[in-house]
């Protein structure tokens, strides 16, 4: 059983078992707390909006939710990428590049950082995925599309449900037929969900702002219209 | 008169005159000197490679040498951007992904990086340029070709020298027509040089091993095989 920060993954076969812990972690892992729930939480609306994407078309690593905090899934061969797609500037893309917090992007725009906590996840473009071997060209741009494909189909979601979906990060794995595959988490970890002002993501451990778990259990609320 | 970190700029009509200074920075500007002499030889240095390359099919902006320390060219739009060419890996790209100084790289890499010393020269990849408004995905894959091409010819020259070009940062600008034509310096404070293990460019300042102009004197003796 291999283990990271928020997660433990058993293999079966050609399959997986995710398990969600409730670990939360800021900062390249220099915070790091246990909160009550958040492995179900996040693991429950991982669940449900893959669910909705495998409905739209995208492919992804879901097959079934294990209540309360466990997904059965495709096993995948993860690439150490963070895909990054940007509706609106906000974290480390002003921390780069300058900007207002919320400013509107004139089209969405999608990243790559190397999962590298020692080099503080750094940016990647193209190029440099190819020359450092961690994958191809190819793959890169197919990654591409889908994650921009994907985020947009998420950002509808939530539009219909009045929550405001500013960016995500995916992470992407190729299946055993070399197919590049959604895999990881879709959760208020991995995303920045917003309504006038409110925030309703890990933005709220991040900056100290009371209890997450208020907010990720609204998301969830929310997600509960998704069957599964 | 605009007047950069080492050179000033004097419009002419559709053309420059540039001025190289005898000023020498590192680290965003935070380090300064002023060396006796480094105007002229850097720019010696820079007229005799564009000479070079414009004779290899480069489209430059260099015109005429003015000496000591003056060059006639043309006058470009330009782009802020640092356009780096690595054929091994050193400085930034070391502090980004690791890495041993020296290292081979499998193929010629381009970067670019916005010139912005608030914000340290962040990376940024096709995709940026175009979302920021900086140049389209047209221009910056012609800068790509450009600098890769004229790199790659540079380090055959230097190569018949025997000196190793490590890695080389162009600027690139805009014609009248909207053509991209290189711009800015070819000289030690913009490229790597290295003669089994000595150091012949910018990092003998930066890294404070004596007098770096006894170096740059060396490398424009070798660009005096150019005519001018």
């Amino acid at each position: 059983m291999r283990e990271g920060k928020t997660k433990k993954v058993e293999e079966f076969g050609s399959e997986v078992v995710l398990h969600f812990k409730d670990d939360i972690t800021a900062g390249d892992g220099a915070k790091h707390d246990v909160i009550k729930n958040k492995g179900s939480i996040c693991c429950e609306i991982t669940g449900r909006t893959m669910k909705y994407l495998e409905e739209k078309g995208i492919y992804t690593m879901f097959l079934e939710y294990l209540p309360p905090n466990k997904l059965r899934a495709r096993k995948l061969s993860m690439i150490p990428l963070e895909v990054i797609v940007r509706f609106k500037k906000a974290g480390s893309f002003i921390r780069r590049y300058g900007g207002n917090d919320g400013e509107d992007l004139p089209a969405p725009l999608v990243e790559f950082t190397y999962k590298n906590d020692e080099l503080h996840d750094p940016l990647m473009c193209v190029e440099h995925l190819e020359i450092l071997n961690i994958t191809t060209k190819k793959i890169a741009y197919v990654i591409m599309e889908e994650a921009r494909k994907t985020a947009t189909l998420l950002k509808e979601f939530f539009d219909q449900k009045g929550l405001e979906l500013w960016d995500i990060k995916f992470e992407y794995g190729l299946d055993e037929e070399g197919k590049v595959c959604l895999g990881d988490e879709i959760s208020p970890d991995t995303m920045r969900l917003r309504r006038s002002g409110q925030i309703f993501d890990k933005d709220v451990y991040r900056k100290d702002l009371g209890n997450p778990m208020e907010k990720y259990e609204a998301v969830l609320e929310l997600c509960r219209s998704i069957d599964l």
